[in-house]
């Protein structure tokens, strides 16, 4: 650690993601400015990343690098930030445990754990035994459920941003055995346009966009395999539907849960706030005031609400963050500084 | 009928759904132009409908004159819109009822049959004989259910929008007894800003919605009644919550059913456009393409797709329209056209 | 004319012009069921325009078929119309010309008579003697300035969107004199997404465009050549900026102008209203009411406003339209409706 | 200074540009937490500014309090914000200097020397002594033109959103004599809605601003008065065309100058360049790059650039802040700053 700072490094950081991991990392107190590395050298590539976000413009360079092993520890990077596709991913993670680095990787490559989970994913490597040894060693990084092991962890998967928002609304209610699991549960999921990518498509074309809205994978999306495993449910139990808002970045899940008995509301709120006590990043509204996608915009928080209705029995809980943030470069920065043992709120406040 | 024309006249023609039904009235075939008409003659008000709707302006003048029940006889008026609040149709409806005028009536204060569901709108005049009179001569006005009695209405109640996407994707397969009603039914339903109404407030503020997303009467919703009463389930049975999109106009449902018993996605398919063989503005997609709001903008059609999970019990219904047409003032004009013997698509193609 | 309705057809349906362009000859009363044309045969290729745009499904089929002069003439083809790349359009002009198609382009290939506007677009046959002389027979399709010429033309180039706004806002008031050229003139216009066409691209994307405004091809716009062509200016007269706005559709052109003496609003206005006077879908604003993109959309108006300055010599212009519509597929109409001598308003109204 | 960090306070914090001012305050290393002031203690209103900004909760409490020159001497309060309307401001800021606080004032109240550019604001003071002689001191608190004077004020009068816009670009190339005063200096600037204010009206419900764009105020704006008095203008040169952007902030103005000779863009360039040489937050871009809305979005930077006709004397600048940063609360902190000697970049980084 030169001169007391970390060096950390990204691959990706000319994504969505990228760029928001890159500002928190430079205003981040215990981290020098991060390396920006390209995965090959290629002719026409930006040489600095205000090229293509100017908005980085005006406060010293950023050079982006090809990535090298051997330039990487002349510099001296302890730590490696992947924003990358999920296979490059499989490819890059080894590698770099090998060199000795710390990895937190934000792509879906080592994020399960149950083989049909990474079935959809049809990973080259998947039947490898290094990939199985990794698998097992890769700590899901939800600092709200595993705290402890991301501590000790040399790979944390950063979660899905959908996944961050439906888990941390579920967790608390199901471990505390009020949930109905027979009934099912659903989760109705929004989010803006940023989630898809930075790819120009047919799909992500303003005009198909603006002025719209759709729901898409319905009963086929990639990140059901997260919230089931962390959740401990059944595939069958829980219902995932995504829709693309137009809106540039923000997701709201509204979940509909069946109580095993008849509660008051005042207990689910109770319950919920045990359950976050020394979470920084979760905020708890009271019933029946519920999350915006503006409120946790540009913020590090996940937003919960909920609303029971009379009888008891039926709760619908809203769950609101920033998917840049908390469901992605905010969440990835909650675990560096778990990793490094620093405030919590390094980088995020 | 002069020169072979119905005479035709709204009230509230100057708020969201009037601009629409003042269109559709204007190029339909078998109308004389409508008669615009405002409750009180207030010195300040419009006193032509292009000063508040200049994109009205250039095809002749849209007088807007006081509501006057004798100028309206001299005139020659036979039907009345009202897309007026509730408590006002609640006044008017009567009084234009004995003066041997056909309405029909955009707002919700005919629509429901069962006191408890009007207790939400505390109408003044709850208790009347009168009241309960034509409570029991409205004709719920969708076409696709009630076709025959609209025919011969003298008043008919149009439905409410979020109500129209929910029930015309839900009846077929109640009625073919697939739905496990058990298991209860959940609408977690998306509309546009015009469905709050023309009024700025801190709600519809365009700082307030674009980039946002929210959720919004949660177990609240007056639209709730309609949906109950049309499908006949218990109240406890559907779970129904609004949010609010940042787009002017459109509603998409997204609609969780859980069936008897494994279904065919074929067999599905088959029910729905067997119940909607006659109708000509419900679109049934097949599966697994699902409607979006964009493509029922703008036209007065209300798409139906759904998706079926690989068990064959778990079912998600998507239900998109406009708010403002087949969700309001188109849907009036296809009641319109029903109870004169019209085309269905008179005003509308 | 078989049974009495004109039969014509479009090559490039499939955009964001050619589903207007559609729309209208769908409903156009005099025309036939129009043929929708592809290039080539790709074995990809959708067989049906609603499986492109989804909103035109239930209104029976509307079969793509390969282009193909043999096939046209059979099918009674009398005109045709092009909504293609403008290379395209040099390709296929001369040879529908050739069949004794009257053609309607709606690209940029045929609407400049001088060479030196025409050299931005690098055309393959700028040298060769037909093209000259396909040049010299084209009429530019703006039905304000040229409807005697376009009633006998055998092609008309409809104009650009842009060049509308600006051409009809400035035609007045240079022909009567007022215009002091010396002192140069400014069109700031903007435009919403769908100008850019359906292509999707980094530019097109929907966080690249949502809460954005940007100027592009400053000095550099292809569209200027139309304007100084049309309103007879030297080309450094006109300094024209497009912007990119952050919506679906619509033109809003703020034009600048110093008059050559100081002249009284109202003769400005009756100026603009005796040019305009037999027009059908010009509405002139009375100062100081301003037109909104939001007041011509979804109609083929161009309208114009414009406030005077004390002084009585600065003067600003602003000109609305729809690009899809006035400044696309409704001009095309209108120049159809020309060709044939039919009302103004059919399909357009 | 308690504790060696200075305690300001705010009055109007519940309003667009008062979030942003609280935001930079509270995390503003030289502060302490700023305290948040009610003209008057009503009783319904808000106890906390999280109730109003939901986003800001869960960072602890702030308290809304009435506004008392007794209780803000207890308090130790040394400078006041204003993010009050105009009229306040003129009955505030005597006070607030009476009790011997300095005063940042966001309005529009003290920016104007002469009279008769304050005309339009009618101050109901506009003859008092005491008027004319804080007048006099008020220092107008544009960083690179003042930065001197800002350091000594008592009273700031923070400049305006589109001023700011305006004058950054041109000033440099006014005082270097390129601009041709005589052939007149457009400004078409666009500006997203928060700029309007938060009070729901017509024109800022969401239904009339989203899928439109508009021009306002032409020959007519406000702030024309302090763009001409800081650039040195005669009234009639300066023509400011003020537009509503469907977006929910963000500015971007576009300028028109003819230059007096030819002159190469090399030389505009390092014209902007040294103007602004120790200026930190200006971003020149090198033409023909130009800035963006999305590029200054959530920043304190005004961007600036250019470009150049072949002609060498028709010159396009773009201008692009965010008007509630730069164009306000950033500016503010600024000012703050030059007041107290601190870093350019504390509270803004």
């Amino acid at each position: 650690m030169k001169s007391g700072k970390l060096q950390t490094a990204i691959v990706g950081a000319t994504g969505y993601v990228g760029l928001e991991l890159t500002r928190i990392l430079l205003r981040h107190p215990h981290l020098a400015p991060p390396l920006f590395l390209q995965r090959s050298a290629v002719g026409e590539a930006p040489r600095d990343l205000a090229e293509v976000f100017p908005v980085l413009s005006g406060n010293g360079g950023h050079p982006l690098q090809a990535l090298s092993w051997p330039a990487l520890k002349r510099q001296g990077v302890e730590l490696l930030f992947l924003a990358t596709p999920h296979e490059v991913s499989r490819t890059l993670v080894p590698e770099a445990l090998a060199e000795g680095l710390r990895v937190i990787d934000l792509s879906a490559a080592w994020r399960l754990q149950r083989s049909e989970h990474r079935a959809v994913y049809q990973f080259q490597d998947e039947d490898s035994v290094s990939a199985a040894e990794l698998t097992e060693q890769a700590v899901y990084g939800l600092p709200e459920l595993h705290s402890q092991r991301i501590r000790e962890a040399r790979l944390v998967a950063n979660p899905g941003c959908y996944a961050t928002s439906v888990i941390l609304a579920l967790a608390p209610l199901i471990e505390a055995g009020f949930v109905d699991k027979e009934r099912g549960i659903i989760s109705d999921s929004k989010s803006g346009v940023s989630g898809a990518g930075k790819e120009p498509t047919a799909r992500t074309h303003f005009v198909s966009v603006a002025d719209n809205f759709s729901a898409y994978a319905v009963f086929n999306h990639r990140h059901v395999g997260e919230m089931v495993e962390q959740l401990k449910l059944d595939a069958s139990v829980l219902t995932f539907t995504p829709h693309l808002l137009p809106i540039p970045r923000g997701i709201l899940s509204t979940i509909y849960v069946y109580l095993n008995r008849p509660v008051q509301a005042k207990d689910l709120e109770a319950t919920l706030r045990s359950f976050y006590g020394g979470c920084r990043w979760v905020r708890i509204y009271s019933t029946p005031k519920l999350p915006q996608i503006q409120s946790s915009l540009h913020t590090n928080y996940c937003d919960i609400g909920f609303c029971l209705a009379e009888d008891g029995r039926r709760l619908v809980l809203v769950s609101c963050l920033d998917n840049l943030l908390k469901g992605a470069a905010g969440q990835a920065a909650e675990n560096l500084n778990l990793m490094y043992g620093w405030s919590k709120e390094a980088g995020l406040a």
